[in-house]
């Protein structure tokens, strides 16, 4: 008998990942019946969901066996009180591969100084001061599950000494891991580059404020693929300001799009990027979405099942 | 008692290097007497030397243990009939990795497509295509020396499928070779992204000329960090028109500084940059000549020692 799924999660998506669920459940040899249309709740064996759809209320669910999000960030639907049924977060190879390339290249791009060339094809020939090497240039990455990780191991294959700070002692080949409140100072302080990749709970919310700007190295570089609410955005400006911060590069925002008048745009020290560090890979993210419901039908442990106190 | 280190390598560079190689001297637990005006030649122990100062003529230093060069290339001074010392070329482990940091980060920002971002800071969201991941996305690297090889271990640790092309044949593990005139249609053909690494000979003098151009993929990238005379200019300036080049890094050229008239300069798919990707690195190249001058003194064999016949 076909296992009803529900696809919960965006119109605009819906074509490419009907085919690629499909194509994954097929390999495992599970026979799915999978719809965007409002089903009867109480037929529904798995809910595919993002936050850009309208489901709210999971309680007329009563037979859906998991709830697997398209999305690595799960704060919006974790506290929902209707939301009973095990809840899965998106863990995409591609989506990993994909912040790994966007952190390298903008950790690169700001430790090679490459926008002053970038901006400044005006026949000057600038030769001027040289960057230190890779191995002289400190960065710390907060955060260290599986995006956090990846990147700090990639920049450590590229001689960066890279800390790497997490809430819970960590230990990881090459890293210099440090926790808690205190590891948080040291881990600042030696951040000639800072990479934030902490999810969004009520513990990270503002986690980069005045104080935690203060205890990085003067000039120093932040790039914030994680969350926008990691950021007190005011503090940050401060920081620009008064070149405790030289750059910062910003993937992600407290509202997106990024409003138009918003003082990020105009700041001369501040790139914008509209939250493409690392997007879903429908491919990948399909064959997460079909092994989940293979688990489920086979009484296995769902990879990426989220701690609801937690939040992630 | 000090040793007489005689520095003949260019005023301009002389205050760094001072200061370095007394460090890196200091660190060995050597004393020494570093000058950069002529002394008498008879009472000189060591040489430093790069091609940019006068110095022709070696009889005279007889006491002199060995010639430490500056420089990686030494085709100018080792035929020279005066220089009977053992001559030492440099071989700088900072040289490399400033290329191999340059390399991966100009790929990674054409790769991201980074400069839209860069450039593009007016208020608009522009959420467009994804990019490839990196494992989709082919980079052939020309040039298979030290350098050439570096990078193309370090673009495919980061997934990217990288073909190396080299004059003569030959092997790198997680690396596709290919040689010669046939293998280099190949290689360019897989280039969506082309380092070129080659030295310049008579044989790679304007290797990539129109009919070359022409093998690589629509809408691919060049980036020359290798030598200006590896490009002919005009048959670029038209592949960049056509299509067929959707952006150009550029590092070296024929004349530089690049004139404030050429065409490089204006042209908007080509990023100009002042022969930075990799210098000798004065911290690194110092630790070089200090360590030469212990193994002198300790009568250890030298590092980087040249072959007079075979001149490196």
């Amino acid at each position: 008998m076909a296992l009803n799924v529900y696809f919960a999660a965006g119109k605009d998506i819906w074509p490419e990942y009907r085919d690629a669920i499909r194509a994954a459940s097929a390999k495992r040899g599970l026979a799915v019946n999978l719809s965007d249309s409002a089903p009867d709740p109480a037929a529904v064996d798995y809910i595919v969901y993002a936050p850009t759809e309208s489901l709210s209320d999971f309680g007329p669910f009563t037979r859906c066996k998991a709830v697997l999000s398209l999305w690595a960030g799960v704060e919006r639907i974790a506290p929902n009180p209707t939301l009973t049924q095990p809840l899965c977060r998106m863990v995409d190879d591609g989506l990993t591969e994909g912040m790994v390339e966007w952190v390298t290249g903008h950790v690169l791009r700001h430790h090679l100084g490459m926008d002053a060339h970038i901006l400044g094809q005006d026949g000057v020939w600038r030769h001027g001061v040289k960057p230190p090497l890779a191995r002289d240039r400190r960065v710390t990455i907060l955060g260290l599950g599986e995006l956090g990780t990846s990147c700090a191991k990639a920049l450590a294959q590229l001689n960066f000494p890279v800390t790497g700070w997490s809430r819970t002692e960590k230990a990881i080949e090459g890293i210099a891991c440090l926790s808690g409140e205190a590891g948080l100072a040291e881990a600042l302080a030696r951040a000639d580059i800072l990479v934030t990749l902490l999810p969004r709970t009520a513990a990270t919310e503002n986690l980069m404020n005045a104080e935690r700007f203060a205890c990085m190295p003067m000039g120093s570089f932040l790039i914030n693929p994680g969350r926008g609410a990691l950021i007190d955005d005011d503090a940050l400006l401060a920081a620009l300001d008064a070149g405790r911060i030289a750059q910062a590069t910003l993937d992600v925002f407290r509202v997106e799009p990024l409003p138009p008048g918003h003082p990020f745009w105009a700041h001369p020290k501040v790139t914008v990027t509209p939250h493409v560090a690392a997007d879903t890979r429908t491919a990948t993210a399909a064959g997460v979405v079909a092994e989940n419901i293979r688990r489920g039908e086979a009484g296995e442990p769902f990879l990426y099942l989220v701690d609801r106190k937690l939040g992630y």
